[in-house]
């Protein structure tokens, strides 16, 4: 039993929480999982517990009812000193606010870009996304009452730092648009809430922020301060990480200050049944089941998904499944299925997904021309091969 | 001389204006035509009389002394009578609003398209893109005049009608979502000039909706009625025209209802020199310039554009040109250059360009999977084949 192990005091991982079993582990120490494909596509809402796990340090121990969340004041107005909120604060002070977000980390689909040429950075297969229901107070309320407002002189980026730190001090932190922060359309949330639940040690106990539309890693957890400034965040994560490249520049080539830090992510989909290799039995029709999930960034929904049984020569559109969301303001994922007959005859067979969103945006064909040396952003058509049983 | 010659009064296009002759002229009446794609890149701003032109119907002719605008007011109020406005009227009682966008046929590069299998449509290549600064009121300041506020009841869709009809009677119509309408930051438009210039009659004289980062089609010219209702426009370019569909649905199979009105665009970008099937000749470093433009939809910017010069092997990343625009308010294209090497020993070679947007979103690789019967949203990489000649 976990619970009566005595912990390493010299790991610092010794006081991660427990995980549960399903979860494929990418490395344990920073802990990194995600579910089973097929879990992912079972339910709309994503368990809590089988919730994809992105840590970038130990999980901090955090008691809630010491914990404070510090937000600098503005520069040069009776303001400046920093606000200090408690989690009553945060819960009781500003409304409450709910929403369904997809998070996706920027690596997921990796392997097939290693699959490629190989990359720097875990090994992620499709399900380093999953959708949940978050409740918090708006960023916007938060810095309207710290004394910000949309016209503080030289506010530019909303920097957070999470509570999470490494052997030196170095803290986890990411910083987004002062505008994206803002702006009440884009609702971002400081979050309490996980699906109804006070949110679980492994997202971000007690307070996460939630950047619908932006990518995993700027949803910082374990918030402990936020702060304002002209310039994006100093962090390894901002500056020298989580930035796409095009596919010729290399470890020794690479200028991280020639691209922007990901925020938005663009359209993705991904076949979580069959799964690569399965032997697939068609029914009494002909047809079988082929399931996946397809979701954009910043808001854009999913308008279509075509699936081909036959490699990419015919497409069929799949049924999607989903709460209906506000234009412009989708943050959630859309899960999709089809029943669809294969081709006659065929032993071997290629299932691929392709999804479509609100801008008409497409996925490209093709992973090798979005290949970049630290595997992110791999958006490429879903490709899985199983072979045929018929009777 | 084109002045001197008698109007045939039975031809309802015989009033248009005279065009640039240097204009690629793909349908005579309506008058539909593109500047040659090098004279693009020449210049930021388009110049008016090479700006790309799509027509639907005859131009009208309209006395700017006698024009008005009507704007339905909102049901159940006591503004609900129609609100009238002069030109002179919109240009002295709501502040004057500048910004330069980009405008793009949904039908742009569709010959690429037709290439793969026919499709209904005219033949545009790719310079059904132009790009100008604009001037007028702001289209949301006009509907607070005429009352609307944004929670104005049943308000969901703003509807467009021109002036310009068919010979039954029938005008251009077209909406676009009454939240774009009413948020400040989509500045979207009724522009009453053009590159400092009152609008040409071409482009929609005295006053044409400008819809940044939307599609062409719902920049409704030669405007003459607003309205507002809880339904999109009922108009055939709205719910029979510019929609996107998979590759295999055909004019027996489709359904337009099943597809959303094109709106904001996909990520964009074409080569405008070399040109498809030019001798090109390295300079004295072996060296060839290649030149082009990008371009993304609802204000995201154009991060990166890359280029090869081997069929898409390698890739080098352009320089890019253009004015630097709000965060998520980049509604011009950029501008691209790139100074490449050819292969060595090469006789033939494949020129191809792909953009990212701020959003990370990429371009497709190929035609045939975004192949529709329209000929719609073509934004797969654009390929130029030359032939090189070393002395
Ligand atoms: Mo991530
Ligand atoms: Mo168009």
């Amino acid at each position: 039993n976990d619970k009566e192990e005595v912990p390493d005091l010299s790991d610092p991982y010794s006081q991660d929480p427990s995980r549960h079993p399903v979860l494929k582990v990418n490395s344990a120490k920073p802990f990194n999982a995600e579910p089973p494909p097929e879990i992912l596509t079972e339910r709309y809402i994503t368990p809590n517990e089988l919730f994809f796990k992105r840590n970038h340090l130990p999980v901090p121990n955090i008691n809630p009812d010491e914990y404070q969340l510090t937000i600098d004041g503005p520069h040069g107005t009776n303001q400046e000193a920093p606000l200090k909120l408690s989690l009553n604060d945060l819960k009781t002070k500003f409304p409450r606010h709910e929403v369904i977000v997809t998070l996706q980390c920027a690596g997921n689909r990796r392997s097939e870009m290693s699959a490629v040429k190989p990359v720097k950075g875990l090994d992620w297969g499709i399900a380093a996304i999953s959708n949940a229901r978050w409740a918090g107070a708006l960023l916007r309320d938060v810095l309207l009452d710290a004394g910000y407002t949309e016209d503080t002189p030289k506010a530019l980026h909303v920097h957070f730092e999470g509570l999470d730190k490494d052997l030196t001090g170095t803290k986890y932190g990411a910083s987004i648009s002062f505008q994206r922060a803002m702006n009440k359309q884009n609702e971002v949330l400081l979050a309490y809430e996980m699906n109804g639940e006070p949110i679980p040690r492994d997202h971000g106990f007690p307070l996460r922020v939630i950047v619908p539309g932006v990518v995993g890693a700027r949803n910082v957890k374990w918030l402990g301060q936020i702060s304002v400034s002209t310039e994006e965040s100093s962090s390894h994560w901002q500056q020298n990480d989580y930035k796409g490249f095009n596919p010729c520049i290399d470890w020794d080539t690479v200028d991280f200050k020639s691209s922007p830090s990901i925020q938005e992510l663009p359209v993705q989909s991904a076949i979580t049944e069959p799964k690569a290799g399965q032997t697939v039995t068609p029914d009494s029709d002909d047809k079988v089941t082929v399931k996946g999930y397809a979701w954009s960034g910043d808001g854009r929904e999913i308008v279509r998904v075509d699936v081909s049984l036959d490699g990419g020569k015919t497409w069929n559109v799949a049924e999607l499944y989903g709460e209906k969301q506000k234009e412009r303001q989708s943050w959630a994922w859309k899960l999709w299925k089809l029943e669809a007959s294969l081709p006659t005859e065929d032993k071997e067979v290629t299932i691929i997904c392709k999804a479509v969103d609100s801008s008409y945006n497409v996925q490209p064909d093709t992973v090798a021309p979005i290949w970049n040396l630290r595997g992110v952003l791999n958006n490429a058509w879903h490709r899985v091969h199983v072979s045929v049983h018929r009777d």
